[in-house]
């Protein structure tokens, strides 16, 4: 980064992100960010962490998800409110920062609708890396919408998926994901039911929107070996896999406390055994042991990889140009005078 | 306010809001920001209330603030750094969003450095308005920093306050604060003491930023009758009272849960009395009861607060003109189609 006057701060509009995702490419973005996911990853342990700070209504949530690394510090605002989309709105809509520890002024401001579901996918992939089955080449994703060509991307782009079997209740979702998914190396199957979907697919991702205690998966659905990849089951009163699956999986969260409340195992006992995610990325604990394991990724996105999507962005900007200044820091000459820097502007008002 | 486009989001710059604050004139911003306080204050039980999330380091304090009352969601982010002045950072940075708790998408985007400024004196005159001694004239400010000149505009405007005894343990601060409030109708004193500037004064108001648990007013110091209006202290290990003062006073806080933790009253046993001040304004409990009571408001500055003058803030938005629209959400035509959108922009990159 060039030396920013300190009272501007960098911001990356929609438009921005968008140039810069197509510019560099989004298979390469996914790749790396899945590169700066696993560094931080790989440090989980020195970030704060905190469950994140949740402002419940009957239609959605509001949410600010911070953390730290002790240099660097980084929230986003996140909502979630399913019935959005019926005015033509985003389910999930973002934004984020990045501020230095030392003075607590801010470093980058971004939106983060696009970057979200781009980090979402990283992480995804990152974990299907060390939990899915050795030479993976179908996925099923049932659910169809905002996540999934990212999802699918990055799966290829890693992990070398190359079959696709896509499900939505929703055909024009399905239709949707393999027009915008058309030319870029997949064989896509478009399935008329979950069960047909889900047929010959070594992982299996799940990321449908309602906000209820659905059953996207049913336990005779799943046969052994597959690495299940469930995404949309993310706050309280939303999963989406019977719970006799979870009983005989090994399941990977991100931050336990806050996957208690809010992902899958939600239906389950307090005290049920997980594996947190960097605990394998780390090397201290094993991911996938052998062919016929379960597998599940109980993802419901934690701070710290909102923290390494943002680190990654500003690492883009000089290279990019894509961001502008906004004169967001009041900076008077002398600190003490706020006042006098305010009563002074108006001779600039001619 | 005129229908925004869903995508856009409006931004108040510092060049914004000082045109604003300039404008319609800092002495009636403060008090339409009393009024909007009041209202507030009046339906504080309706609102969300927690504790900031704090994120400490060995430099400061980065805080997020968030509240709503149901139909709009609020938060501020804002820094505290007293080491920041001796390299001309401002002490205190911040900005604040509001919401709509319907759809969770952003309403306005400030800055609030400034209003924070503004808000915190208008707390600071509308508890005096119910707590300091009728008739009030004279005010000790003990610390000329960046809130003092709010302040006292505030208790002119308000209380009626005309005149002004300033100390700071830097004359130059406290020569700053006389010439930045010369002309606007106070008898101003420049003390070379805390004990010279507090003789006489009805009201006296601590605001200064050491973070230590510092002895600014020892107990011999304060006689009968006095409102004490204190600010600075609004941290773990930052205080201002003796804590004799404080067993000999009745104390008024915002939000008792956060002032055990930050304010004056972190010096006393948990279950030491206070009252919370919107009981006062609601007309629960008495404010002041006589004249030789002795009152202090134990200030450390609540969401709430921030809520009230991000409110006031938007509804200047449209009489004004004075903000910019920011290209921050995602609006994809199909909201399910995030990717598309993406990768249909790079033909409009030319």
């Amino acid at each position: 980064m060039t030396p920013q006057a300190v009272n501007l701060v960098p911001f990356v509009s929609v438009d921005h992100m968008m140039k810069i995702v197509t510019e560099i490419g989004v298979e390469e973005v996914l790749a790396h960010l899945c590169d700066y996911l696993e560094e931080d990853f790989k440090r989980w342990e020195l970030f704060d962490k905190t469950p994140r700070v949740a402002s419940h209504s009957v239609s959605g949530v509001i949410e600010l998800m911070p953390t730290s690394d002790g240099d660097v510090y980084g929230f986003k605002y996140v909502n979630g409110h399913p019935q959005n989309t019926t005015v033509g709105l985003q389910t999930v809509t973002a934004f984020g920062m990045l501020s230095d520890v030392t003075t607590g002024y801010p470093l980058m401001l971004s939106e983060m609708t696009i970057l979200t579901a781009l980090r979402t996918a990283a992480t995804s992939v990152l974990a299907a890396k060390y939990l899915a089955p050795t030479g993976s080449k179908t996925m099923a994703m049932i659910g169809n919408g905002s996540q999934s060509e990212f999802q699918a991307l990055a799966f290829k782009k890693i992990l070398g998926i190359t079959s696709l079997r896509l499900y939505d209740i929703d055909d024009n979702a399905a239709r949707k994901c393999a027009a915008n998914l058309a030319g870029r190396g997949f064989d896509i199957v478009i399935c008329d039911s979950k069960e047909k979907a889900v047929e010959g697919a070594e992982i299996i991702t799940t990321v449908t929107a309602d906000k209820q205690l659905a059953t996207i998966l049913t336990d005779n659905m799943v046969g052994a070996g597959v690495h299940i990849n469930a995404i949309g089951g993310d706050c309280p009163g939303k999963t989406e896999l019977h719970k006799d699956i979870l009983m005989r999986s090994d399941i990977f969260v991100e931050y336990t406390p806050q996957t208690r409340i809010e992902g899958e195992i939600q239906q389950l006992a307090h005290d049920h055994p997980v594996v947190e995610l960097w605990q394998v990325i780390k090397g201290d604990i094993p991911g996938r042991r052998g062919s016929q394991q379960l597998t599940i990724f109980d993802s419901v996105g934690f701070a710290i990889e909102d923290f390494s999507a943002l680190r990654y962005l500003r690492d883009q900007l000089d290279r990019t140009g894509h961001f502008e200044n906004l004169d967001m820091l009041a900076d008077p000459d002398d600190p003490r005078d706020l006042f006098g820097m305010v009563m002074r502007s108006v001779q600039t008002f001619a």
